[in-house]
């Protein structure tokens, strides 16, 4: 199992945490990525390998859960596997791992590999990718698709596409897209709570200038949907947030 | 000299590049405030020890000049040291190399201390930073007060001060005010050149749900001037951007 599962050891930096001294859920999500492609890359199906063949990854969705927020500081060790590798999809999940093997959370995310002149899928059936499939435990419910929500939605912002939010593919980054996300949300609304998990998918990848709207639904007190809209009014990204009341650090 | 001059080596990390796969400015302003911290902490002299006495650092300028950009996976140090110690301010400088001791950059900084309940700056004649002087080289020139353009500015942008600007403080987070300036630039603008020097005078802290309107000054087809003014006109933060021709790099 040991190849099949990465491991990758960070210090969390003082400008990666928020006005409560948590790493930012964005940020969670970089260093995801980021272990996502050192992963692939060391096992020969990492972007350095595929793109010499005009195809890349794609992350199509991610669902997160947190027990518990890295702070300032704080050692982590991120791990991660393939779950499965379908016709066309394949299934990455992480552990967020911190002192004493203490689990902070988890994460499942799903992967089109596509081909960059036409931007399609291809079949991943054949791929080096399937050597690695991996049974290690990831006790989260997994990404589904949800329904446009029935009750009224609230424009929280406009925002264009620009130099920051892309990424070398020159396309809006897919933390940055989180970034949108929990920006629908106000100081006050994380004083006392935390979000407790996250689910997005991406639907239409944005380019560079594009005006996005963000739609924010409340469903509960502690549940929300935020939908990002391009100016034809498609959905590029929805997106789930609950909310959880903090449980106090005991080092903190 | 070894004590007083930090160093500290990092990785770029693939999320930390843009779209020509070279390290974004923000990240790298990041990059040289947490170095400032760490150096700082480990001195006696950090946010650490004098928050316990109602002081904060706070980053009143910052000039930073490079003659190349860190790119994913390139091995940095940086250096940082204490240039100098006045009443009421500090001037910190910042080497940026890689390998085989080559410089990328230099930056200079002056940094005020606060009391944190007048937020009012306070004299540093007796602090302990004063005994960590060092008259290492740091060929930039200094940041200087540029007087507001004469010629005609852009309205480029409106934002408001969301979750992810904010910093521990609850104020917008130096980085973010510099995400916000290279924003105001096009891809196109950065095809084929790089900022060589920016220039960043922090005149006001911003809060969350400040509202925040960017303006846009050409000087010259390579120099600009970016203003942010809050919704009373005041200016909170002016910037001096100048572009080079890229000189391509031989390892890329």
């Amino acid at each position: 199992m040991e190849n099949k599962v990465g491991e990758y050891h960070f210090t969390i930096r003082p400008f990666e945490v928020d006005f409560r001294n948590k790493l930012t859920l964005p940020l969670l999500i970089n260093y995801l990525l980021n272990v996502a492609g050192y992963h692939a890359d060391a096992r020969g199906f990492g972007m350095e390998k595929i793109n010499k063949d005009n195809r890349s990854w794609v992350l199509s969705r991610i669902a997160i859960e947190l027990y518990k927020y890295p702070i300032n500081n704080d050692e982590i060790m991120i791990q991660t596997w393939v779950e499965n590798v379908m016709k066309m999809f394949t299934l990455r999940n992480f552990a967020i791992i911190g002192k004493n093997n203490e689990i902070y959370g988890y994460a499942k995310t799903v992967w089109a590999m596509i081909d960059t002149e036409t931007r399609k899928p291809v079949s991943l059936t054949d791929e080096k990718i399937n050597s690695f499939i991996c049974d290690k435990e990831c006790p989260i419910e997994r990404t589904v698709k949800f329904a446009t929500p029935q009750s009224e939605s609230i424009l929280c912002e406009n925002f264009k596409v620009k130099y920051s939010d892309i990424d070398i593919n020159k396309h809006l980054n897919s933390s940055k897209y989180v970034e949108y996300i929990v920006d629908a949300f106000s100081l006050q609304e994380f004083n006392d709570r935390d979000i407790s998990r996250l689910e997005t998918e991406f639907v239409e990848e944005c380019l560079f200038g594009e005006e996005i709207s963000i739609f924010k639904t409340e469903i509960s007190k502690q549940e929300y949907l935020i939908d990002l809209k391009n100016n034809e009014g498609k959905t590029v990204c929805k997106s789930k947030v609950r909310f959880n009341t903090i449980v106090a650090r005991e080092d903190s």
